[in-house]
């Protein structure tokens, strides 16, 4: 129940364990092309260009920005935790000059900040993660895609942490680039990052195209002008080992697509939205249990993910103790965070094949014990969580006849049982 | 039965089916501690800095490179095959001065070849293959760990196609990098790349260590003057994970470390010499049976990798129909090979999993059929793959008392029944 990695789906599992086929075999490649269209689904995009990243989801990142970005291009990161800094390190790394424009941990920005800064800036590339789990928050994308394409900036987002638990629409908010990573509400383990670019940012990358020099044809570009500047991840190279022309760069890791179509069929047989739902609902019930155990709970709540929720840790408690005890005597794990949060919050992930009715009112029945123990009068979350499942049911049925949700957006009504 | 990747030690599946853990679970921290001690032994090391990359084996090179290589310092790169021109083309990426030596794809260099250039070059590094799958040849390194040494010259080789099926001895050889894939004789999947850096390699990677901003403490350098091109591939800060002090980098792949773990157990418990001549043994049998049907044998016999054999595609036979007829009818695939030997040899591989006798004998049988079917007047090859075991049997039995193996190298007596 920690902020994920998480356990994975049993499926996923099960899926790893299948036999290897060869790279170049009709099975391999039919799987390959099955999880491009999985993930376009995921995703909600048309994009060609959607596929794997063979690395952790920070590989998808690394990947996006060094392909996209030349050295000496602006990239602008608007930061609000651990994750933006990620982005802006990256950047710098790639050599790309990096704006960054920063606020508190705990907040996100209001999208004319951002647009005064792509005014100002005039940058290449706007980057941004979704959901930043170092603080709980995702940023609202959707008013950010028309800016940039006004302005011809790629608008790339990292969604590890929100994507399957979140509204999520890649081609509906006019992303140029999208990254994720399995070990959160996809249900599997880290080690392989999908990604899915615009035809515009396909045309970007493919003016840098290059071919091996051990594995070129007459007529092959060896060494492009702007070559990309790593050869892992080269997505020009990448889209022409998923393309038609499977034209040999790294083998691919075959049990790691296994576990990446895997999560995505799991996925897209519950139904996206229905995934999104559940998550609103199980993390709704878990914010109401924790906020009635007295724990208060960190950051602008209405634009928590709906996933992972933060606390503060109540003042005298040791944080590092509660944690070890409900790892070590329940089986438990939930997280703490990084940098200005380390220590400070407790951070309980409600996610992917957790996202249940019994893991979050066993979590709840649990962690009150151990805070009592720890001289922590709490009580009645358990019934604050049976009490918001009760609400929502009732929300459901009067809702029956339209999509299920009312009229909010689901950010502002998962926040609805801890107001 | 091609050149890898090939199916996978059925341990090892099952191995990636066991339940995830959380990354500071002290179950999860001891299996990482377990596992680099575990490719210690694989390696034939003592260095410190033992850790897996989490990517395919290309991910492990490029790692190796960025990490260790700053931009402007030179890099010697002998080539005599595919892989050659791709540990070059990485030096160049992450902004090295690349000095190519260059030889015919079929043989390897002499050493003194190596020693002249490192003399003329003067390179911060030499980075070449042992094994280069694409020739099926190993390049001898025990020579040039001396050379380098000598020199102050970083010593770097890529193992991905030799480690587990050919002799290597890290420290013997004194090299200062070497990295290394699942899916060769380790018989896992693609997508881990284990690695072993010198501590002389690991103070060059620690003059360039840096923290990153979202989870820096005082004290920290966050920019570091020399930092590391890549985020991703940050081996000073993979150590961090790796090591005592488990700063997050990445979310370790943990299926994947599963894998590598089992890959590196069957490894050690078959004992790592033993696992060495299996692979002769059977490779050994099954150039004996290649050469018996009639198919020349490509490339300088005395160095050929124990557990990869070329042969050329005879005259007038279409060599992917060949492939394509024992994939679709037999379940058996064999390889080609990339630029210059692109549909001109056919490579057929005895590793991992796949290096036993049932094999060898089924793939010769099975081979003899369709080349027949392809006009081709073949007959004798598992007769030849069976005196071949015979004679390695008769072999054994006299050399009771010494270690098996005669007094040759392993490369000088694998090419025995060919000759």
């Amino acid at each position: 129940m920690g902020p994920g990695p998480i356990n994975a789906d049993p499926r996923v599992l099960r899926a790893m364990s299948a036999a290897l086929v060869g790279q170049y075999d009709p099975v391999m490649t039919g799987y390959m092309t099955e999880t491009q269209e999985l993930y376009r689904r995921v995703f909600r995009t048309a994009n060609d260009a959607t596929l794997l990243v063979d690395g952790t989801a920070r590989a998808g990142i690394e990947a996006a920005m060094v392909s996209l970005l030349k050295p000496g291009e602006t990239v602008l990161v608007p930061i609000f935790g651990r994750f933006g800094h990620l982005l802006a390190e990256i950047g710098e790394r790639v050599g790309a000059r990096v704006v960054r424009l920063e606020t508190e941990w705990g907040r996100v920005f209001d999208p004319a900040e951002i647009e005064a800064a792509l005014d100002e800036h005039r940058p290449r590339m706007l980057a941004v993660v979704h959901g930043d789990t170092s603080t709980t928050l995702a940023q609202p994308l959707q008013d950010l895609g028309p800016m940039c394409r006004e302005r011809d900036v790629l608008f790339y987002t990292d969604t590890t942490a929100s994507l399957g638990g979140n509204v999520f629409d890649a081609d509906g908010w006019m992303l140029d680039a999208t990254t994720t990573g399995l070990q959160k509400c996809l249900a599997g383990p880290s080690g392989s990052s999908p990604i899915t670019l615009s035809d515009r940012a396909a045309r970007v990358i493919g003016a840098r195209r290059s071919v091996e020099a051990g594995i070129a044809a007459e007529g092959d570009a060896v060494g492009a002008p702007d070559r990309i500047r790593s050869n892992y991840f080269d997505l020009a190279m990448i889209l022409d080992y998923w393309g038609p022309r499977r034209l040999n760069h790294h083998t691919e890791a075959t049990s790691m697509l296994y576990a990446a179509r895997e999560c995505a069929r799991i996925l897209v047989e519950e139904g996206v939205d229905a995934a999104v739902e559940r998550h609103r609902l199980h993390g709704g019930a878990m914010a109401a249990g924790l906020a009635e155990l007295g724990l208060e709970l960190f950051g602008d709540q209405a634009h928590r993910m709906n996933n992972v929720i933060g606390v503060r840790i109540p003042d005298g408690v040791d944080g590092d103790a509660v944690r070890g005890e409900l790892l070590m005597d329940y089986g438990i794990e939930i997280g703490t965070s990084f940098g200005p949060l380390n220590g400070v919050v407790w951070r309980v992930g409600v996610m992917g094949y957790n996202a249940r009715r019994d893991t979050v009112l066993t979590t709840l029945a649990v962690l009150e014990q151990v805070l009592r123990r720890h001289g922590v009068r709490a009580g009645g979350g358990v019934d604050a969580a049976l009490d918001s499942y009760a609400g929502a049911a009732r929300d459901s049925e009067h809702a029956s006849g339209d999509d299920g949700r009312g009229e909010g957006t689901p950010s502002e009504l998962h926040a609805e049982p801890v107001t």
